[in-house]
């Protein structure tokens, strides 16, 4: 390791939004740092971006400039392409297979492209003896990718779960603390530009979802499955819920868990109770939160910003320094060719729930619900009924643990009755 | 990446305490995995521990077994040396310095041994390309030394933090989820096995010195400075002292701390009043907590159990795979011959601090600790005086922010008076 300085990395960069302005300025800045850790220098040879002209506030002259990424990965001049573009089809992907083409290593920020098209990508990229790496793509600034594909590569995963979005946790706190309403608090955001084009992403739970696809393939030594993943979004969650939950000692979060049964892989993606203080209950605002289970390293929780430019740039630097310094993992953890297809299974662990009902306000009506219940063997915990508003009563109950398919089975019976006055909301209450 | 196996990574493995046994354990129980995973086989060779005929829970029978480790760290048929005998110097320095010599790789869990020489491993090993790697040596399962040595190599590392000592941190909690005394969990602790033989490097905070000094040479690329660290043991915190901390909101915790001043380095392992609410607060029994603060990563927590056979053993096995999977890294993330040497710092960042005084029961005694401190430019935010014991009057006093060696004159100043009925408890109150 005391041999002189091997030839520098040349990156090549395509995207040059906040991330991509913010690997070029840790470049710029941290110029003798990078090159003492890699054992080489990290140097820029070309970037690319839609629009040439806008000031990005980092000086760009010294780079040759493409107008398409996929013109980027193919420079003879290039050795690893930055892919930050985003989107799970068009440039990203056409640009990510022409650097695999003419034989570069990737890396990426993408969730949404590898959870749709990572098998594919990184079968072809191990093909030809290049590497595929994300860990700006989960959590963040949290280098969880690395812990889970190396720091614990010799457990057996029993669990991963995660607080994976910063918008719906900021939400979800912002909610609780000002006493505003989901609609209130959306229209904040999107405000203060914290929404990204398509909210639904963010607040249905497909970006985090994305996220625990991949974690869990790294994890289980599984293909990603998005398609197999339950996810539900937070549109649904009244600061009546948030406030229900916090007089019991809860908080709701939009937690991922993904587990592997003999029936297959249990991953969703959903707003779940968590104990208040658990530390998945204490996180707040836009943090981020991993919880890594491994049979022989117990559970190692991870914390820290899961988006923003200087922590997505600092994931993706580690990822670029890896490379520099000659470290080589297969995208999953194990060749992609070697990776098990599997099914997805409907999580079948019982829990309590929390359900939250509006009863039409008649004699009776919630000795219906309650009968509903006792058929479908599930037996409550607590019931309240808080007060009415105009014509309907609404009801909190909580069970005691049940499958979440028997819960589902009674909710479609309480829409056989006539008392509903409203679709039931049920969250899952969450051992962590 | 889909090329045929590699041949097999042949360990020997010199230590079969609860970490060897351990490591024995994942290596025969997960094979499969361990070889998709390093795509190659993980074997071990050969085994050495003081007495031979020990059960270890585990069969040893397939390993050739050798009565000293130097003879184990020469063999020809180890590709890696796994140091667990533990212990500055004595057989694991000489078996480690055999390792090197015969050309083989390192894999230790022994943080006093390279506190104390790593620079001169480190350099020895690299000056011949081999590496020494030490995930189990700081903070058992949680992987941080690879999320500093990789994760955020991309930073301009700002300040590194952690409770590292899992029995210190028991003793604290225990003290107060209980109510008992330092010496009554003390002898609670002896009684159920859970200190060392020497537990002074437990409880008077070396053996968290050492890991903090390690983490402190990754973070700041600098050669391990153990000297230079300012150490303070949990020995003299009473059960008054976490009664009043939490009266005010705070909870004690054995907190280092490592940051890089234009002065030199500063590191203290020491005692703090950490905010009960903290996520280092809430930190129960023996479990650990790593805060690494990046320029770019932001605050990343990293909370996971800090000993056992389990977490200990799944840090091992992440080195022992990084090296079957062909990543070779510095001891330090950096060269050893590259770092730079640093002198130590005294803490001049301005604090609060909490004062628990004993003073004699007359009239004026708390003027005159009063006058000292105004003397000193110490201000005080709270001070009270809380039942008398028999002829000694206790005293809190919590200080506005001031210098350790403003407060270090004063505390001089008050052992000059003749109110003095015992020396001050001084703690820091450590805004985390």
């Amino acid at each position: 390791m005391n041999t002189p300085l091997r030839p520098p990395l040349r990156l090549g960069i395509a995207g040059l939004g906040t991330v991509g302005a913010g690997v070029v300025k840790i470049v710029q800045k941290h110029r003798d740092l990078l090159t003492a850790r890699a054992g080489r220098p990290i140097e820029i040879t070309a970037v690319s971006a839609r629009s040439k002209g806008r000031d990005r506030g980092v000086p760009l002259d010294a780079y040759a400039w493409e107008d398409t990424p996929e013109a980027l990965a193919s420079r003879d001049d290039v050795d690893l392409f930055v892919e930050l573009i985003g989107g799970e089809e068009g440039p990203a992907k056409a640009a990510t297979e022409a650097a695999i083409a003419s034989g570069k290593d990737v890396v990426t920020a993408n969730k949404a492209m590898l959870a749709l098209h990572g098998q594919a990508l990184a079968e072809a990229a191990e093909a030809k003896g290049h590497v595929i790496r994300f860990e700006a793509a989960v959590a963040g600034g949290i280098p969880v990718v690395k812990a889970l594909t190396e720091g614990l590569a010799g457990n057996e995963v029993i669990r991963v779960m995660g607080v994976m979005n910063g918008t719906c946790n900021y939400i979800l706190t912002r909610m609780q603390n000002a006493g505003l309403s989901y609609q209130d608090v959306f229209a904040e955001a999107d405000k203060l530009g914290y929404l990204e084009a398509d909210p639904t992403l963010d607040v249905g739970g497909i970006d985090a979802g994305h996220k625990l696809a991949l974690l869990a393939s790294i994890a289980f030594g599984t293909r990603v499955n998005f398609a197999a993943m339950e996810i539900e979004g937070i549109e649904r969650i009244s600061i009546d819920d948030i406030r229900q939950a916090a007089d019991m000692g809860f908080r709701i979060k939009l937690l991922g868990v993904a587990q592997m049964t003999g029936r297959g892989l249990e991953s969703r993606m959903s707003p779940c109770l968590v104990p208040a203080t658990s530390p998945l209950g204490q996180l707040e605002n836009a943090t981020n939160m991993v919880v890594l289970e491994g049979d022989a390293s117990g559970q190692i929780v991870l914390r820290g910003a899961g988006a923003g430019e200087g922590p997505t740039a600092s994931a993706v630097m580690s990822d670029i320094i890896d490379i520099a310094r000659g470290t080589r993992l297969s995208t999953f953890g194990q060749p992609a060719a070697a990776l098990r297809p599997t099914q997805g299974a409907r999580a079948s662990a019982p829990a309590p729930f929390y359900l939250r009902l509006a009863l039409v306000d008649k004699p009776g009506a919630l000795a219906k619900i309650a009968a509903v219940l006792g058929d479908a063997g599930i037996s409550i915990d607590r019931m309240r009924q808080y007060g009415h508003e105009a014509t309907t009563a609404p009801v909190l109950i909580v069970t005691h643990k049940t499958t979440r398919s028997a819960l589902d089975e009674a909710v479609e019976a309480m829409h056989g009755t006539d008392v509903l006055a409203a679709a039931p909301v049920a969250i899952r209450i969450e051992e962590v």
